[in-house]
């Protein structure tokens, strides 16, 4: 099989990679001309033999909107797209019908792995239809991981359940990280009594309830930095949390870990807290208690 | 009636004058000399009739215990010893105990009302012995608000009741403080669609279900400064909210809003989060997501 | 000043009443022949002086919608509509979109205070133009409480402002109720300790921190029915609480309190609770912890 | 080596049987005369070789006190005494005490593993003496999982903190589970969209951030019973969560996605809440708003 690949950043990059070591012939476009294989989008359509598949694997949102109808200039009737980046799953319905008007087929992919995925493989979630899943099966069985097709590939529904499990994936990372974290700050904050916090989550990586992979991640963080002293507490966030705890807030479905994980984010990027400001201002009111000048 | 009042700082000092216009005869001892009536206990026995009511207002925890235990050295058997400070309930089995030992009466009485109690009055509930009570009577009256008795004193229950349902009214607080507090600082993000953040907090002072005590702070807050620029978000805790979660653990009792009060203010006061740190740690081991060197 | 106001159910209703009580002429409409005051819209525009105040008082969302698009067939250039129903603050930009291609005017107001407002008066929140306001004015200054204008309305903003801040309202009142309720719930469940759990609210109603509105009605709620025997424990929620965490996420602004609040409503609206199953299923897997059939 | 091992329930008479199979010979003593090796404490005391290494493994709390008490009674000088059990790390300082003053040495043991630790191993966190480890050191070797020490052992701190760090682990195990749990109810709430949630689920086993020991659990469970329609969302905690919390509220250590995960659980046992009895009280009482009757 021989797929076109539009956007060869961090994970774009590294699935080509895997791709090509999985038999999976690839011709990467990228507009960084160190890394692309063809010039444009035009020898990416001529490089590739139809009917074409096409995986986007740019940033979610504007970019993602603009390579979707650049792409759609270019492709012919019968081709398949899919997006497999961290598309919210609103927008592939308006992708499917931009590719639908040109007679082109339309799909989603969330994929799950980061920079491990090159040699671990990734995890992967279409969307689509049955027969355009199917088209697509080499690359996806390229790029998850080895053993049984099940434990890292699923199709989970129509166009937009790709993103969607996807979206849940990393509302549910989030609360495991959370979890985590806040079994570290209790434990540090306890030196008197636990002298070696790093061993205890190593010891936790096998045989025990909460091993995973993410522990085995913060193990290997707290070997190189015990203390985590080089780190500032301060954390991005993608939205995928931001949509699950909306998409929970739509369907009356409770998400209170899920939200507390999204929540402390928020706290931790800010240079002072407004609503703590305002508490401290009504306690200096009611009680005349101490407020530190800003 | 004649009183004792061991403990004349913010709240006990007001607490003085607002029952001497109640016409209560109070004699106040404080180690502060500028403030107090007589030069030690043995004086403040000598100037109380007996049996005497002293009521004891000084910090929680281990000062409360020595005065308790001070007192007890020269309190005669029939005396009433109550607590009015802000000691955790489980304090006031112990502490009853050690005046039975004497033959000393004990009750106990959670005061509200911060510095606005003198001209106010206070929200009062006490816990303790009917008879014991009804003697203390004359000086709950003169310190709750004027009107109806049943609208800012309470008999509880049994001893530590007082303390118990003062500890419950201190977790309602935090949470209605931080309540507002969220949505000033929602309101105040969106100072594009919303130009008069102040003026919503006013207008809400009458009519809406939200009317409060603590809305009018805010209020009064937002207008001495706008932004409350001068203030920093960084709020302490004085036990009670910790208690009343803790409480709620024990009794298993959901408690969603008030604990997040409550870690809100845990958080304020990190200079960096040592839970933040160890989310942001994963996040470089999984995605190669940049972070910020502490 | 003569309006009109279309929508005369619980709120409208009153809010007719109100303002007639205030001096202001209403010609109402509804659907309802019992309650109209009009036979359509048509006569509705017949009765009311141009320019023209046409007050919309109706649900939400679909009928609103309807009710806009019905209003600016008949309305005229130079006509003034106001929404004060609950809508979304984001809906208001379309509806003046709408409105403006007639040459009608548009404005948004906020409504606070239920079945109460008819006797308080309702805390106003307005959005839009300086002169469609002050147009408005005699309307505002009926329908809000008595007293100081600035203590029960607010121009918060230009168009969606309004709703935005009201929205906010019922966010915070959304916390406050059940900061309220997980102080009622420990207490009662230490009744063994707290012999009177409504003496105890009904004595925070005067000299506390915690005295509020909805202290009074919970007061009023427990002398009506102490325990709550004959009220479940099943909560709706109309939307303002789900949008203000939504615009929360949106804008990073971190709201654990009101969020806590809303998923509680959530599960208290449950047969059972899918995530609570997937825990039951985990602990039974790994400890063979019994589980309760279904 | 040879040790007593006293309780033999589910996870005492699995860890007999692992022990035995790594070499370490075991007496058990148990009440239930089915499984006991021995008729009575006196009876082990006789089999095992001094200085002897007792291992208790009963329920915490006032059976464990017991059980040390009545050891302690039989035991000698210079024999060290292990809790395996899930004791709450406070109880470790008192049990120490009383060994100590019979001459005896204490340790503890925080075990993990559930009813996969038989063949799995258990993941060990211990607390006590360099010397008393040691000694155990045997023990330890056979309960844990195969491979590197440090992957399933740790020698934590001093008396308690094996405890303390098994309390923590419980804590974050908590809230791994809740989060699966949301992400479960999510994707189960969105069947239009989801077609096969349980392969979602399946397919995150491998290559995402997400993978753990959990998620193979809740894919087995879901395996079993898609839906999960024979199970009721009623969920008990066994103590290690709510201490997590107490401690964290002792040491102001933020923890709101543990305590979520505890207070679900709370709800999830409640037959009608108390708390959302008064909100629905409220919004009766401001608003009209319909209540269902109890």
């Amino acid at each position: 099989m021989h797929i076109g690949l539009v956007g060869l950043g961090k994970m774009g990059g590294n699935m080509r990679e895997r791709l090509r070591r999985g038999g999976v012939e690839v011709t990467g476009y990228d507009p960084n001309p160190a890394v692309t294989d063809v010039p444009d989008l035009t020898a990416l359509m001529a490089a590739v033999p139809a009917p074409r598949l096409i995986w986007i694997m740019v940033p979610s949102g504007a970019v993602t909107d603009k390579v979707v109808t650049d792409l759609l200039e270019v492709m012919d009737e019968g081709d398949l797209l899919i997006d497999g980046g961290n598309s919210r799953f609103v927008d592939d319905a308006r992708h499917a019908e931009q590719a639908a008007a040109k007679g082109v087929r339309y799909a989603d992919c969330g994929v799950s792995g980061g920079i491990w995925g090159l040699d671990n493989g990734y995890g992967l979630m279409a969307g689509g239809e049955k027969a355009d899943i199917e088209f697509a099966a080499p690359v996806f069985d390229a790029l998850r991981p080895e053993g049984p097709r099940a434990e890292g590939f699923v199709h989970a529904g129509p166009i937009g359940a790709g993103h969607y499990a996807k979206m849940v994936h990393n509302g549910i990372e989030y609360a495991q990280m959370q979890a985590l974290a806040e079994g570290y700050e209790l434990l540090a904050a306890r030196s008197d009594l636990i002298h070696d916090v790093t061993g205890v989550f190593e010891a936790w990586q096998r045989g025990t309830v909460v091993r995973s992979w993410l522990l085995d991640l913060l193990v290997k963080a707290l070997k190189e930095d015990p203390g985590l002293d080089d780190i500032e507490g301060f954390v991005e966030d993608s939205g995928e949390g931001r949509w699950t705890v909306q998409e929970a807030l739509d369907h009356a479905v409770p998400m209170p870990a899920i939200s507390a994980s999204i929540f402390a984010r928020f706290v931790s990027r800010q240079e002072d807290s407004p609503s703590m400001k305002a508490v401290a201002a009504l306690r200096k009111q009611f009680g005349g208690h101490a407020v530190r000048s800003a």
